[in-house]
């Protein structure tokens, strides 16, 4: 019921939106409507996805699973914001690894002495951590490299050539990490657990007509949030760097973070970390770089240099955390508050940057 | 016996403060007569827990455990050396990390081929480095991408205001982390190695009047240090930040070193490690974000801002080489030989950096 | 056969040289005999070294292993590039972690499910890792600190203090690290399975033969090599950088690689991890401060003041994703497909670099 009742919030925002209504309203009600639509893609693309097999059917999941974020992207870009895509990347990462995961382990820890994960899901996720800590890091590191001996002309050219040559790489270690879980390694990684298994069970023509109205939808609520972005942060004495790394990410996640608490409080801890480290891996390992190259068609384009030395340093110690804590295919209650607390502490570093 | 004889320190160090002795050995004096008291001050605090309830007699434990530091540290505060308590706070966590595990794992592991303790304890203390590391390094980070925006006066209100939360938050986590292992998961973490048990026996006057006198005398010797700071600095040809970081921090921690040392050759390697990880985290979750609160309280706030990247670079170090080294629950002495090679090359590299 | 057949690379070489060749083939044919060299001193040593004890032997193969690298990199410096004597040592930890050792878990890691490997081994050496990272950021981190307070002369020569006091504290601690891997705690490192074993059964006649000779030949074709750099740099459009951290060292390194890829291939991944994460360690523990010991002594010193942020980020980087990838002393094609899309990505950096 209340996934149908949550679709009023797309005639609302766009409502108030047209109607010039205050911009903290479009702003707000526009993301949570995005949120709201993002899940009905998905399952349009679960239902496509169970009519092929399973190796298109995982590449229909990871083509059009993150549609949604990705076409917001592309509409904030589009309006010259890139600060602010680059702090819902470090957003997504950040609200899943660290608020995500460790409100799942809080809450599915209370009352029990440890809940045990898939020790071998538990390594490969975090390692893959450490992959896109590096990835992600390497272009800052670069153009601060390179800033002592090129000139500026030069320096932006190279940025973005080599945003895009990490771009492909991690597109291909994508790849190869799909053929690894569900090809040559399926065994050690299939799931006991599986969530839900296999789709809502609609017709070939009613998930494609769900997929592109969806979209179609995503993308005219993009439109109204990229728009009211600005005057929101105004009104609210905040700065859109901050909307975009904690409110924006935070709504764009709610669903997952939901899930994985969910599934904490059942024992299922597995699943939620899966959720939870397997959705920072895709807005980082897929995400991040079609952004690059798709921005770099448009002719607007994004690289992947963080500027701000607090994104990196947020993306390091969230990797740097969650292996410490997740490591060992275990979890307390302690372990999830500590993992809140250090997502609180940042958040208030990012408060109070104020608008800048 | 010994105990008693060091008492001597705090007669022959006020006698050479008011007879204006050399301040090179009052400096010394004193700081050693600081740590003797802090032991009859500990002493006297265990003596009270013992006549208390567990939870309370914890409470009273952490309250008290680093009065005699934070007192000496509020001293050196208000003479204005705030780089010297920063430098103090660092050096303690270098100093019972990498010098007093080293020490332990190196004394401990001759003739033995290894030497284990609870892997439960140790992966908690270990992940608890990483997370003083993410709070200690965060306000700087703050304060460098804040730098490139905001005003000086502005950013040093921020500053502190950043500092004061994450004081809050760590004062916060340390607080659930005794309900953790004290409540919740008392069975995992109580230790069968105790040392010591209920304290030293003594009556609750007995046990008050100690802790009394003991606080009232460091507040005394703490005056007679930081007074004689500056002069000893010179005389020695040594920057003060040295003196802190390295000679006022082993001094102060030599208690636990020797502890650690003495449990380690009796092969309780588990106690050797909670006893120097336990300390360095105390000093990061409580003297810490004590300092900052009533620093802010005196009106002579000190924020969490370190500003030296070595300080910074030394804390983190000494995180990831005590998790790679203590992770597996089992040490060596040549992983005890590594920890004291790292403090030797960072001890170095705070010599060199010379009087500033 | 080949190894006979190799050798023809150093009248061909040095041929060119003389003949002032085209400087890109002098370079890369220089750059093979070297390494071709290299495996023949390495031999002799080998020989002379089973002639003695384990510990002699030991020593002998430590202070020669590197002798080669060491010469080439002493004629570079006498050139006065020591930025790309710095590559070099990046660019040799870089290929052996990254390159060598994801290329032999790839291949080796084709068609099994996991390949297993000493996890005491496993563990110390990439602690070691996380060591050398430490002491090779240090300096650059200390010089950073001193800049704000030092005038710019007297910070060199505290560069170069700091620099000569960690090379002796990480020959020492090579040292302890033989005493502790061959004498203390023999039986747990020794490799059941051995490369090879006792030498190549030469008389000790034809061991020191033999090593003079390929001693006194890397010296010459060093020469030649070193004088065709800029030259070839030019020619190809690249940095000095990029040909010494990325062609020199791969070069240089490539017996290495094609040894623990071989050995991969053949299940034995204990030993192609030991090759290749030995001779990082050995770089950096025995390469690196000899370099810095010897040149001073030459009057030529180089200290280990390591400018470039991307070297210092590459060297981190190389250290935590081995670390996660390889601490559970087991290993799959996709870890090691992690290790070279890393490997590529920093490759990337380097080259968009550009000629400095």
């Amino acid at each position: 019921m209340l996934k149908y009742l949550l679709l009023a919030l797309v005639p609302v925002s766009l409502g108030l939106h047209y109607l010039e209504g205050q911009p903290v309203l479009v702003f707000l009600t526009g993301a949570a409507a995005v949120a709201v639509l993002a899940d009905w893609v998905r399952r349009g693309t679960e239902g496509l996805a169970a009519h092929a097999g399973p190796a298109i059917g995982g590449l229909l999941n990871v083509s059009f699973g993150s549609v949604a974020e990705l076409i917001l992207a592309l509409f904030v870009l589009a309006s010259g914001q890139v600060a602010v895509v680059q702090a819902q990347i470090t957003g997504s990462i950040l609200a899943t690894t660290l608020l995500g995961l460790g409100l799942a382990m809080l809450v599915g820890g209370i009352g029990r002495e440890k809940q045990e994960f898939n020790p071998a899901n538990a390594g490969l996720l975090s390692t893959m951590l450490i992959l896109l800590m590096v990835a992600m890091l390497l272009p800052a590191v670069f153009d601060l490299t390179e800033r002592s001996t090129a000139t500026p002309g030069d320096a932006l050219i190279t940025d973005e050539q080599l945003s895009l040559g990490i771009a492909a790489v991690l597109l291909l270690l994508y790849v190869a990490n799909l053929v690894y879980t569900l090809v040559t390694h399926r065994d050690v990684f299939s799931r006991e657990e599986e969530e839900g298994g296999e789709g809502p069970g609609w017709s070939v023509a009613k998930s494609l007509g769900i997929m592109v109205a969806g979209t179609a939808l995503v993308a005219w609520e993009a439109e109204a949030v990229s728009d009211a972005l600005s005057a929101t942060a105004e009104q609210l004495g905040l700065s859109t760097v901050f909307l975009g790394v904690i409110l924006l990410a935070v709504v764009g996640t709610a669903a997952d973070l939901f899930a994985a608490v969910v599934f904490a409080k059942q024992d299922r801890m597995g699943l939620a970390f899966s959720i939870c480290i397997g959705s920072a891996v895709q807005v980082a390992l897929v995400l991040a770089p079609l952004l690059v190259i798709i921005s770099w068609f448009l002719g607007h384009p994004m690289n992947l240099v963080f500027h701000s030395p607090l994104d990196l340093f947020a993306i390091a110690g969230a990797a740097f955390i969650v292996r410490a804590v997740a490591g060992d295919g275990r979890s307390t209650w302690f372990e999830g508050l500590l993992l809140v607390g250090v997502y609180v502490m940042l958040g208030l570093a990012f408060f109070f940057l104020g608008p800048a």
